[in-house]
């Protein structure tokens, strides 16, 4: 699929990755960070070159970080490949095509009847048809699918999907026989890590960690380098994490976990609760709450707290260099945020404490991204 | 120090290691793990031959795993070479000297008038002089310390140890000065780790955690293959994730840490409050537990039930293959274990509860060994 040279094969990729997370950057500065000569980066350079994957910037338009003297950066080819990005929620698809730097050049989206895997399929070829209407098909030949749940990222096969109910679905098998494209899936909260990690605020950091809040609280982990997936299929579940052990009990078996207290489904119950107004939904809530409703206020600012913990004991555990946190529930983020802020400061030890915090609401086109973000991976490495 | 050998010293390294963690190995598997040619791995071990750091065992006394024939198995010369471990507290030094396999050839302890520099530093000299008695000195020129709070392993800075009320001391340059050894210094809870690493539980794991239970409650991690040492110098610190947010006060400043409920001393002076016994000591505790004082257990069971939530935390979040749960705290192992499990699989989520863990109590000398085992990397890395 890329340039295949014989040999160099490693430079080749280390020389494609650096440019594409870090570049404009100059062959001086590539041999520096990777540890090769410089006549190793030229020479791995040059078949990127030919197949159109970069550029050479003109050397007085940019130099790139640490050049000492007037160089030619070398640049990503920004439309050389596009990638369609695509997440599968139990009643809607979200789909992006982003080009080879992840920035998104056009997106839609389509309601679901039902999460029945013909079905989400067959939406998901026209979704796709329409994504890519203009586009040209020679450069576009990369889908990517983020789904929550239990993925294996390797094989394609969805191994269990609570919210869209799937069990042991091939979907990259199926997905590529239905829209003919090369399809990588991967667990959504991982998607949209290694968007982060390659595109957004972990480049460059060894580790960090993307915590996201909305119907259930996940974590994505970046430490030495790479995503952590847990040598048991479990890594990241910061919703799990116990938070108050007298607290409410959650799905998972016990009680007073992050999840269960500030996941939305756990803010809603406890606003109904409160309000005695058992119609209640989240953004009632939230109205509520911004209108000065004391107790529903309290909700959120306990979950706020809950989510602070879990952040806090991520910092204590792993110290990640930074932490962002995002998701659809942080729409109502000016009603978590201080409280997020000051439960972490309470709970974090020592300099863990200076760990920043990014707290910032989550385009939902971003999910889509970061689907699209696994298939530039998927080209990378191949 | 290691024989210098142009060119190919990541390979003598890398050779080194895995002999010396996972050998005797033979030639064919030694370059299968490690994805060099079978020349490669001759070549890089020549030198250690002939330094007499590695020795080739008859080929029908041992095979290595994988090896599908007879071949003649690359093994460590334990009496290469000895290593000086020693575990400082406020009150005593613990020290053992190892050999190259990291196994603990003599131990002596020395008690110590207080935790003043200079006594130490004095104390050290004579109680290494009665560790190396009978000792070949030209083979005995490693020294590794073990020193609790935030050291600087990279200049031998001890920055802050609370128990020995050091700041900013330059434990390695001293020492060096003192003892004529060359010193390495480590956090004792890394130390702990890097000697399951390599010669324990940890071995051929991309993923392990230990956690220690005492004064504090500690945690070592191992993800990705390496230590994890935090981006802001915090990581690891299990004992200040948030357990009972009613909880008692931590001296970190929040409460219901884990380190609140679960630290000797806190359940020390909860033993003390049930029993209205001021005088109560942590063997006292542990007798009237044994002897059937059900208040008094129930101290014993709520601090392994928070052990166990901050062990699920772990496992849920980074997700090692293994976790090692040890400490002089498990003296009373008793007490603890059973509510250790407990605990954990309630708040495991999902397959995170098929992690195993091995409880079980720590000799004290473990410490020092660990101390030594960092000074035997200190060797390989030379
Ligand atoms: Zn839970
Ligand atoms: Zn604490």
């Amino acid at each position: 699929m890329f340039p295949a040279v014989e040999g160099v094969a490693p430079a080749v990729t280390a020389v494609f990755t650096a440019v594409l997370t870090e570049g404009p950057i100059s062959r001086v500065a590539l041999a520096r960070r990777l540890g090769l000569s410089s006549a190793a980066v030229t020479k791995a350079a040059r078949p990127l070159i030919e197949a159109g994957y970069l550029e050479e910037l003109a050397a007085t338009e940019r130099t790139g970080p640490g050049a000492g003297r007037p160089a030619s950066p070398l640049a990503v080819c920004a439309d050389r490949e596009f990638f369609v990005g695509v997440k599968i929620t139990g009643d809607e698809l979200i789909g992006v095509v982003c080009d080879l730097r992840a920035q998104v050049r056009t997106s839609a989206h389509r309601r679901l009847a039902g999460a029945g895997v013909d079905h989400v399929l067959t939406e998901l070829d026209e979704l796709v048809d329409d994504l890519l209407d203009g586009f040209d098909r020679g450069r576009a030949r990369f889908l990517g699918l983020a789904v929550s749940g239990d993925v294996d990222h390797s094989t394609g096969l969805v191994r269990y999907s609570p919210f869209l109910r799937w069990r042991d679905v091939p979907l990259a098998e199926r997905a590529e026989k239905v829209t003919g494209l090369r399809v990588t899936v991967e667990n959504d909260v991982k998607a949209l890590t290694t968007a982060e990690q390659w595109f957004g605020e972990g480049v460059g950091a060894d580790s960090f960690a993307l915590v996201t809040v909305g119907a259930g609280i996940g974590c994505g982990l970046v430490v030495n380098g790479r995503i952590v997936s847990g040598a048991h299929g479990v890594a990241g579940e910061i919703g799990h994490i116990g938070f108050d052990v007298d607290g409410p009990d959650c799905h998972c078996g016990s009680r007073g976990c992050v999840e269960a207290v500030a996941g939305a489904d756990a803010i809603v119950s406890r606003a109904r609760a409160i309000t005695g107004r058992p119609e209640l939904t989240f953004d009632d809530a939230v109205s509520l709450a911004r209108a000065g409703d004391a107790p529903v206020d309290a909700a959120f600012a306990r979950a706020g707290t809950a989510i602070g913990a879990g952040i806090a004991a991520v910092a204590n555990l792993v110290g990640p260099a930074r932490i962002v946190v995002s998701g659809e529930g942080l729409s109502a983020y000016d009603l978590f945020e201080p409280h997020i802020r000051a439960s972490f400061q309470r709970q974090a030890f020592g300099a863990a404490a200076a760990c920043p915090l990014s707290i910032r609401p989550l385009p939902f086109e971003e999910w889509a991204r970061g689907a699209a973000t696994v298939s530039i991976q998927a080209l990378v490495a191949s």
